[in-house]
């Protein structure tokens, strides 16, 4: 397994654009297009959250089709809370580019991020279409990076390659996040692509583990977004043997997506609204995983320890108050270890051990610091 | 039922007092003490978080004897994670007052609050102890009262008076807390007298009530204290015929605990670390009060939430997103109705509508500053 050049066209067979639509009042990169020359077979994960954007409610029902071509993403406006006529915008986004394409509408899955409740300008993408298609290229995963981006200050991406049964696979990444982070998706997006041949049983599988442990593992300020997915496409180019059970090779490939997923993740950690610090949370001797992850999201979220490590105040009574105050019968302070990693560091290291069980987890956060609040209180 | 002058030695038979036992690096009073010149029904609340300081664990013990004399309360230091040690002084502090007022250890009542894990100067308590009781007056109240502020700005106590049974009853309280406060008691501390003549079965219920509507739908950062407590002592000076059940005379007394706890409650509030403004979320509309509660606290937690209050952004896609969080079935964005007050004022309120049943809840809280990061990131 090793890093290559590239994000989501590093795997063979993807072509992707992104480009200024006048979304964003910046001017900015904001309307983002990934195409597989051939059809791949999709995955998807979503937001948990009750309130779901329009994008997510088309997308969610495209991707059950389990095969599909198209990813089409728009920065600037969140297309949630938009009612009727934003479901109708998400529709035709996908039939409207179907059409350019000569494929199919449930071939085209849409996502979107930006400020909630304000109409989607359906008219700038209808616009700025032609030229995103044209422009679509094998060089044009970077420039899709760039379109996704919101308050993030840093572009996240990565390729990786591994030999399947003899055959070189790549799995390419991008993703956006920095705000409204948390467990459960957060308001993060992640595009996926990958030329390994795989049964979408198997893929989703690959998926499903991933993500547990990397971009469910993370939390900036504990705010759930109404508009998280990640979108994984494979379309078969690297011609290896297609993966369809269990095995070594479908354990290379689900290494390497893991990989490309911890390192989206943890890139959306680092460039945390306001963060100073990267914070990692490791519970050990929990009575098991899911507890373990409990535990590690609610030190992780609280805002005294993030304070705390802002200001590099090793301060392991609001570690032990953060655990304690789940109520979890059987902890006390007679069992429960706590240990830090020097705190004035940039990377910073909590370990709780409960001695309970053999349950561990490990969740990725940033400080709580001056910047968030100015972020978040400013942003209109 | 009107206000009168005073704090927790308004009522008859109360006498109390307060000093710097030099528990504080400042020299700012840390030690406070209050006594009924006659038994007192006592009934206390205490935090439900698994970690426990020792002083609560005393007095927890303690408070089961239903009747007690003393309360004996340090700041400075929240003797919490002091092992066995700290058991021992929390123990011995309540054995040597009661030697020394003639009393039973179990008619004394302990709490602490400060810093976590260090353990507490007992010999300073000892040496004060002589002069806290020389000082016991029946004006001693609000000297009681600043020796239990920490990071407090302001002083908060109260006192009502009201008719039962045509007799004069008074009720006084003061409390502390500005941050580690969160649902379930939170870092506060809340002292509550009354000269009134009831059973202590009518005093657990009264004060059941009073704190699931006040202290415990208080709500600063979410981060919930090892040490909350507040207790309630009523020594019937007033003379009122004895309240044992349910009726008028017990709903009088029940709502003027109430508006006591409630207006402590909301002082803790309006001195949150840091706070600019003064939130008040309602939830209406939900199937029942307990989920109209944890909907308004979830909204009340968000860091999206309150930073937008800091900066007088009204984005009810947070709010939105926040309620859609907890993913509860059958809310979305159709039926959910948010509503705000003005949001450049000192007060705000929030109201949502779920358009689901008949619960409804009210949560207080406050915006999230610079200044709750600067406090919490420099706090030592």
């Amino acid at each position: 397994m090793k890093t290559i050049q590239g994000g989501i066209t590093a795997p063979k067979g993807f072509i992707a654009h992104g480009l200024s639509a006048g979304i964003k009042r910046s001017g900015k990169p904001d309307l983002g297009l990934i195409v597989s020359d051939f059809p791949a077979v999709t995955a998807g994960v979503f937001t948990k959250n009750s309130i779901k954007a329009a994008p997510l409610v088309v997308s969610m029902k495209h991707v059950k089709k389990g095969v599909g071509r198209a990813v089409l993403v728009n920065s600037g406006n969140a297309n949630c809370y938009t009612g009727e006529f934003g479901l109708k915008y998400a529709l035709s986004s996908t039939e409207l580019l179907a059409k350019m394409l000569g494929i199919k509408p449930a071939d085209v899955l849409v996502a979107s991020t930006g400020i909630i409740g304000k109409q989607l300008p359906y008219n700038k993408i209808v616009d700025a279409l032609p030229r995103l298609i044209k422009g679509l290229s094998p060089q044009g995963g970077r420039q899709f990076a760039r379109a996704i981006m919101t308050t993030d200050l840093k572009l996240k991406e990565i390729a990786l390659q591994v030999t399947i049964g003899g055959k070189k696979v790549s799995i390419g990444g991008c993703g956006k996040g920095s705000g409204m982070i948390e467990p459960n998706m957060a308001t993060m997006l992640g595009f996926i692509t990958t030329d390994a041949a795989i049964s979408l049983t198997m893929l989703k599988r690959a998926l499903k583990r991933a993500t547990a442990r990397s971009f469910n593992s993370i939390t900036v300020d504990g705010c759930m977004s109404t508009n998280d997915m990640v979108t994984l496409q494979a379309n078969g180019q690297a011609h290896n043997k297609t993966i369809v059970k269990e095995g070594s090779d479908f354990q290379k490939f689900a290494k390497a997506l893991e990989w490309v997923c911890m390192d989206l993740a943890k890139k959306i950690v680092h460039d945390g609204e306001g963060a100073t610090k990267f914070l990692t949370i490791h519970v050990k001797g929990a009575l098991h995983e899911t507890q373990a992850r409990t535990i590690a999201k609610t030190i992780a979220n609280s805002a005294l320890v993030k304070t705390a490590a802002f200001g590099s105040n090793p301060n392991w009574g609001r570690v032990g108050a953060a655990v304690g105050s789940l109520g979890i019968n059987k902890i006390n302070e007679h069992n429960m270890k706590i240990s830090f990693s020097p705190f004035d560091k940039k990377e910073i290291s909590i370990t709780v051990d409960l001695s309970l069980g053999r349950g561990t987890a490990t969740v990725y956060t940033c400080d709580f610091s001056y910047e968030y609040v100015r972020i978040n209180g400013e942003y209109n």
